[in-house]
């Protein structure tokens, strides 16, 4: 789907009285909000880039009767910060970390908020009065990267977010690829180890099954991946060993990302990463080691093309920017099946 | 690269009588050549699809030196079975199992047939005297799939080629994906077991270490991947466990690549392949039992998802006789970066 697409698919909506409030493709501020399990974050950012006011809400976002509420709350404590109100904005962008049917304005299932097929840009819609574009958090953030930050530019680079799930968006020749059926960059259910343990999916496993989030703290039998990672600091064995081995699989993840997508950057973001460097040494120390067995690894990892976001990155919020900004600034086209 | 850009930077090359070849964008047969480690496939083809004449010489191509004249040997005896002469053809498309830059017209890297850095199009082009066009023979095939086959009009497929290496070739959006280094759909060298053997690339564990057909023989201590199979029917124990080994090793391969790409179709063929129903009754076990441990497998694999080609198919000619027509009679455009 190109952005004209989507425009044009909003443009001949039913609902006649949604064109008034495209207000056309001006410049001036948009909204990206990033929608997480534990909190709302939401940038608000001028034409040339630049942020007016941010606002983190760190609660539940709840069911989705409170969804739209949570999110409107969020998105009013930001705009204050800004010192805006709705109207001064162009547009509202939000990411959400599940199945999205951007043409519908859908959420189809976020396993993680425990919604199902929720009319999100609808409900919003109606309820600040500003146009809203949705799509899912990953490849939100990967369109962002592609047009901001460290891999602009890129015309091939897959996003790995490893946080609560693991999935990847990935961009390709300048833009976004979905798949046949809106599912590309599932590598979080790429199997890594058959006798492994059974994942939420039900297959056995999947690499997301021993190193999402929720996962590492299983394998370790404590509350967070962050208190993993600062046993591990702490000079824990077992501790050492586990992050040890979430370096050694997310290296394999990259490297099966770039043996079939032959992208030119991987860059690896999401609340597990934000452990930094205790997170990024493993990492690195098993890509060198595929690096220096083989020619064709060395050819298609080199060293620089790996990059972990920290925290501050604000990838999500990022890409919930330029999400908004493609569909309704008419920036570059980055999406096709 | 497009077609017309393909055709675009071979009108502007360098030779100016190279121009008179061209002959234009016009209907008429094509010849398709497939080059294999121990055969040279030729199918002549004409405009609406039908065979004119085939040959396949069953010899090795020999080393660099006398890659072109074994070609044109190959070339003439489909030529004479055609009742046709070299000047009736309008191209003609050449698959090599290696790395192929198109746009120079260069074999860059042909580990099996001992090739590097063959200017393999010039040469024929100056032997025969009929325009010629060179691809990777996995992604020809690919190519030939989406035109004409068991996937044609498919917007998204993987062929994966089960033969002495292991590699896809992917059809994305409608367009041949080649990635930043053209290396895309290197399948074969993700890594599947790390303790795995050693892998000619370096690795240890690589897809390609284990069901390539030499591989295959390796593991049975015998000559070839036939008598592995052959065995395999007759009973033998250990011949059976190593078959189903390949099946559970080439549907991870299939679901990893469906994870990834979200392609619509997945088409397996290659000499390993060629074994028939005791090659595929293992892997369509194996994507069954994924399919049913998980909703999302079954919603990305289902059961009509896959083709096993049989060796009729004739995959790897009709794919360069493809390559030849969207390089010289306009087809549509197959390709991106």
């Amino acid at each position: 789907m190109t952005a004209d697409r989507l425009t044009d698919a909003r443009l001949t909506d039913a609902d006649p009285d949604r064109l008034d409030r495209l207000d056309g493709h001006r410049p001036g501020p948009v909204a990206g909000i990033d929608i997480g399990g534990t909190k709302i974050a939401v940038l608000i950012v001028d034409a040339d880039g630049a942020v007016l006011g941010r606002a983190t809400h760190v609660s539940s976002v709840g069911d989705q009767d409170g969804a739209v509420p949570a999110i409107a709350a969020a998105l009013d404590e930001a705009l204050a910060n800004a010192r805006l109100t709705r109207n001064d904005l162009i547009a509202v962008g939000v990411g959400v970390p599940g199945r999205v049917d951007p043409d519908r304005g859908h959420v189809t299932l976020a396993v993680n908020l425990g919604w199902t097929d929720l009319a999100l840009r609808d409900g919003l819609e109606a309820a600040i009065g500003r146009p809203v574009v949705i799509e899912n958090d990953v490849r939100a953030a990967a369109i962002g990267l592609h047009q901001r930050g460290v891999a602009a530019g890129a015309r091939d680079l897959a996003y790995l977010a490893v946080g609560t799930g693991i999935a990847a968006g990935v961009i390709l020749d300048g833009r976004l690829h979905r798949g046949a059926r809106g599912l590309a960059g599932e590598i979080g259910h790429a199997i890594v180890d058959r006798n492994g343990p059974v994942c939420a999916c039900g297959q056995r496993g999947c690499l997301e099954s021993l190193v999402s989030g929720p996962s590492i703290a299983r394998r370790a039998n404590v509350e967070s991946p962050q208190e993993v990672y600062a046993a591990a600091v702490a000079g824990d064995p077992g501790a050492t060993d586990l992050v040890d081995d979430v370096g050694r699989l997310l290296a394999w993840a990259i490297h099966t990302l770039v043996m079939t997508y032959d992208v030119e950057r991987v860059v690896v973001g999401g609340g597990v990463s934000h452990a930094g460097e205790p997170f990024e040494r493993p990492l690195r120390r098993e890509l060198a080691r595929l690096r220096a067995a083989s020619d064709q690894a060395a050819e298609l990892l080199p060293a620089d093309i790996v990059d972990v976001l920290p925290a501050e990155a604000e990838a999500g919020a990022w890409g919930a920017v330029a999400v908004a900004r493609t569909a309704f600034q008419g920036s570059e086209v980055v999406s096709h099946a």
